[in-house]
């Protein structure tokens, strides 16, 4: 089976948005060994869009849309697609009691448009969107499959792995199991990788191995094949345990998860309690903790302690460390950690200080940062790093050494770190 | 003239890069009135390619294509044009040159396949690339111009603007000057907002008007056509006035602004500071308020209150509070509001409280939001959300209605809220 992708939406030929969900559906259907042949962006146009679906007719299997499900005017690719595929509208009972539940629980007075968003193509099977209003939908007519998925990522992405794929891989009769593992590394850049398993890159078959830079980090995805989903596994296992032995040190986890989600599995399994001082990321490093669920039995809180006054003010740091090693300073990092773990009674206290940029400050250049950790019982540290992006990208960064150095301390020290350390 | 932007590039179909350059060639060429209908993503395949530019000839006048002009096996775009239009490949001398002054300066070997880079279609109009070593092409065939940009954007992107965008400019007549501008709205729904002017979209022609939906705002892109451009500017004030008689309590900003800029520019003109105790938010509001340059004379620092331990340790909370009304309550928004703007001296408290889920708490339904805000010498006050988005979604949603409310707050209280306040 082959596929091609369609986009549908005028703001993406004005150049107002990426079209990401090409690059997401392309991913997941490579997964499963869906040829992607083709991405299509069309505007809310129904007669260009009808030239679009015969020209993709002609060349694939799947056509698979995004966008134009919504309640406006210019949402119309269910009704250029029932058409085009003499079938008619009808509304999904689910779907129209997902819209009015969702007006009744905040309060708001439907408008008669968010109506349409219930109507279905007849026959097809209804995809539902647990994070929005629009439902998608898949239906086959003569030898074709169409997919209809909602525009916006947040809403298309779960309902494509949820509802969309389980759907496709119904139709497909696959005869080889294809099994893909990712492993993520951090701290080793993405050409460095590639030079230390230059060996195992060129000569690879089966399992396959992709290497893929992403934000901050560098990714190995290994692809194998076999008529048994176990020996594809085994293939895996074994590949994975040769590219470890030489980049294992950069290694942190597998396939969705973030140094983030490590760091707090970490924390958990042993019962171990957080604090935060954070002066150069603003709060960064806390909110991505609390962006996961379940972090409130290990993240007591914390303080933003962009300005000196709040340092002082609210962590006691002594004017003394400010005025004699500024605060880009391991003095003021390591006295940031300790004291933020005093003060909310936590296992760990963590602190980040440095220059975000664009300017310097204290004569340190922007992407100077210092990262403080203190455990109970033990004198803080400090790391040092020296990173070279935006104001932004540091901060981001700043945040993932920060998992990085704890979960490596967490890891090293794993004696006397338990729960009653 | 109407344009397609054909990107062609494998690693696109397999949904390891997104085709970014789509989006920015769309900007590029809305901006100078060039209508894109269509975008196309093909892989490094010479007959796909073909077939897809016949379907382009059949419905654009201009093909844009990047990528394919490297000097690996896979690069075969102008192979396939050439060949195509019964042209042939020559070698370019400036660009060879080029080539060989770059493996000078960097003290490496030119290997064979870089050769292959200066090749341009004969008679073609050589696109220079001053930050890579592929040129770009122009060229036209019959009534058909064809353009061949490189793939990587950081040379795509200067490569199009100096060269490509005054070559296409050369071949237009453009008898009229294109203006556009974004109105940008929060805290009404996109099908809320269409509903309000439905008549004036309805009737639109010259300006157009294009609503779009985004992180959790809407926006609507004005675009007007006239010969003079002091004309179209005239026909976009007057169509804002028109549209802002209706929705204008919403509208917040043009353009590249986000709210939290509009807010940082309000505490910036009235010389204002910041504190905020975060809860349900964990550090968010801070943290994309530190994003921005020039923070530091509003921002004091603030709190991440994620416990009830640290609510009553850093900001003194009373238990009472806390026991009496719980955490997700008017008062205790109120009282953290309060308190951390007097533990910090600043003119402006706020405080995010409530629940971001999945679970309930207290009682409260995921969503939950209790938004304080407190000024010097006035008792503060709370609003109350409900949302229905996910953990992280309603996060996001409620910094974003913090800076809201505390707009709308300003706004309403602009004498007595300057610098003496």
């Amino acid at each position: 089976m082959n596929a091609e992708i369609i986009a549908v939406g005028t703001e993406l030929l004005l150049g107002q948005i990426v079209n990401s969900n090409a690059k997401y559906l392309s991913e997941q259907l490579a997964e499963i060994g869906v040829n992607v042949y083709h991405h299509t962006a069309v505007g809310d146009n129904p007669n260009r869009l009808k030239e679009v679906i015969k020209v993709a007719e002609s060349r694939a299997d799947l056509l698979i849309f995004t966008g134009g499900l919504g309640p406006t005017k210019d949402d119309l690719t269910k009704d250029t697609i029932a058409n085009h595929i003499n079938s008619k509208l009808v509304e999904d009972k689910q779907a129209i009691q997902t819209i009015l539940d969702y007006f009744q629980k905040t309060n708001r007075t439907m408008t008669e448009n968010n109506r349409k968003q219930a109507l279905v193509i007849e026959g097809s099977h209804v995809l539902p969107n647990e994070h929005g209003m629009a439902p998608g939908m898949f239906v086959k007519n003569q030898s074709k499959f169409y997919m209809l998925l909602p525009g916006p990522p947040h809403e298309m992405q779960p309902m494509f792995r949820k509802f969309g794929l389980p759907a496709i891989l119904d139709e497909i009769e696959v005869k080889e199991k294809i099994v893909s593992r990712v492993l993520r590394y951090f701290g080793i850049g993405e050409s460095q990788l590639e030079v230390e398993i230059e060996d195992i890159l060129d000569e690879q078959s089966n399992p396959t191995i992709a290497p893929l830079a992403g934000d901050n980090e560098v990714t190995l995805r290994i692809t194998a094949r076999h008529q048994s989903e176990e020996e594809a596994t085994k293939l895996i296992d074994s590949m994975e345990k040769r590219v470890n032995e030489r980049v294992g040190q950069y290694f942190y986890g597998y396939d969705q998860t973030t140094i983030m989600k490590e760091l707090l599995k970490v924390l958990q399994e042993r019962k171990l309690t957080i604090a935060a001082a954070e002066s150069l990321t603003g709060g960064l490093f806390q909110s991505e903790m609390t962006s996961i669920v379940g972090v409130s039995t290990m993240l007591i809180g914390g303080v933003v302690c962009y300005s000196n006054k709040s340092k002082m003010k609210l962590l006691n740091v002594k004017e003394e460390t400010i005025n004699t090693y500024g605060v880009v300073s391991e003095q003021c990092a390591e006295e940031l950690a300790e004291n933020v773990r005093n003060l909310l009674g936590t296992s760990i206290g963590i602190s980040f200080t440095g220059v975000a940029g664009p300017d310097s400050l204290e004569g340190h250049p922007a992407g100077t940062v210092w990262i403080g950790i203190s455990f109970v019982g033990k004198p803080a540290k400090a790391y040092k790093l020296q990173l070279s992006g935006s104001r932004n990208g540091n901060q981001k960064r700043s945040v993932k050494y920060g998992c990085h150095y704890l979960l490596k301390e967490l890891q090293a020290n794993e004696e006397g770190m338990g729960p009653n350390y």
